[in-house]
């Protein structure tokens, strides 16, 4: 067992990388950073632990994630090298010492996810790698009455997507979900809970975007939900709109 | 003599582009567009004209410019036919037609750009290419007083890069000029002018950065006006923080 126990706060851009956990013979933000972090902290086999994984494409304001080594560290300094040795589409916000009773993971409280969808006739140049284009209007007011059944505790087995392994179970309780427009073209959609199933968040952009182009009532949405079962109705909206925004502990 | 004119207006990430104006090997936003435009419009050897070059690696929200063509267009289709053909870094705004009278260049009343510096501390990586970073701290009072002695109609040979072709005169005329923090963590310079000499708005920025970091005193860019010759003490700031932000008619 590692002596020290160091906490990451960490910003990306998902669009070159396949996604946080690390894989063979794939560029992921983990190996990044382990790479990198292995070089400065001197070969120790460090491996970090994020608060949950980001699929392909997917972006992070604030991933959170932590990392045990046998020697102390210079906070400030080990920062500055990572951000020096790292590519200027991951950034380590912070690098701070914590207890080793901390678990990115296993600590989490609530997490904060937002999904952006611009809604201009024509997509800006400057914000098309975060965000999805849709330039026919939404109705922002139904999107918001069929999120509202999502809030509270739910089995949302109608709203994941299976990942190949094996999970408990699909209930999860949602905290907070907003729909707003941005005063520029942006229709923000923000959803905080205490945890997160494989695609969810996407299957819920999906589904909304439909319900705003008015193909499916906002009713249809607690319809769905008791259904217990993925219909073809809910689509998975594309990575690159959404961030993991807030790790809560 | 062609007998109809179109007016474009374009937006686009300069990042991976050699500027705005053709060059032979150079991968450039005009040649990409002229490009998509004859497959469009069925080979008439369409050449567009711009209100301005922009330098390598710089962005514009709307650069505006104009093609002369013999056969009338379908603004609407040929508008959409090139936002498809075109890769997203640039996006076609608007397409209509125009008065053969109107020139995208010499019919200019003003032009504004924008620099855009980011004074957080570390650069968030969903920005990074649209911004320059400076993360010291930043007198945004003092760079205002400096910017000041810019406005009205002076002789900017202090504040431009020889661009290697002849050019009639450095005498230009600023209308407005302000710095300015937006509510996140940027500086935006905001520049308006009847016209600007080869890198004179980097120039600018460049010279406005050192005295925010305390580097010169705000007078001193008086005097450096004054000199009619460029001066080691004045950089060019980086491309990736400017924009070409409106050409005015």
């Amino acid at each position: 067992m590692k002596k020290y126990r160091y906490k990451l706060n960490i910003s990306y851009d998902g669009f070159n990388y396949q996604g946080w956990q690390k894989q063979p013979y794939k560029k992921t933000i983990q190996e990044e950073i382990e790479k990198n972090l292995n070089k400065i902290c001197g070969n120790e086999n460090l491996s970090i632990e994020a608060s949950g994984r980001t699929d392909a494409g997917v972006h992070a304001k604030c991933q959170v994630a932590h990392f045990d080594i046998n020697n102390s560290l210079n906070t400030s300094s080990v920062k500055k090298s990572l951000n020096c040795l790292l590519k200027d589409d991951i950034r380590i916000i912070s690098l701070v010492k914590v207890s080793s009773n901390f678990h990115s993971r296993f600590d989490t409280k609530s997490k904060e996810y937002r999904y952006f969808i611009n809604n201009a006739k024509i997509l800006s140049p400057h914000i098309r790698h975060f965000r999805h284009h849709e330039s026919r209007p939404l109705n922002i007011q139904e999107m918001q009455k069929a999120a509202n059944f999502f809030i509270g505790e739910h089995d949302f087995a109608s709203f994941y997507v299976n990942p190949g392994y094996k999970i408990n179970n699909t209930v999860r309780e949602i905290f907070e979900f907003d729909v707003n427009k941005s005063n520029s073209s942006d229709i923000i959609i923000k959803v905080c809970g205490n945890g997160f199933l494989y695609k969810m968040v996407r299957s819920f952009a999906g589904f909304l975007i439909d319900v705003g182009l008015g193909r499916f009532d906002s009713n249809y949405s607690y319809e769905l939900l008791n259904n217990l079962k993925r219909s073809k109705d809910v689509k998975t909206a594309p990575a690159n709109g959404l961030f993991l925004w807030k790790v809560n502990y």
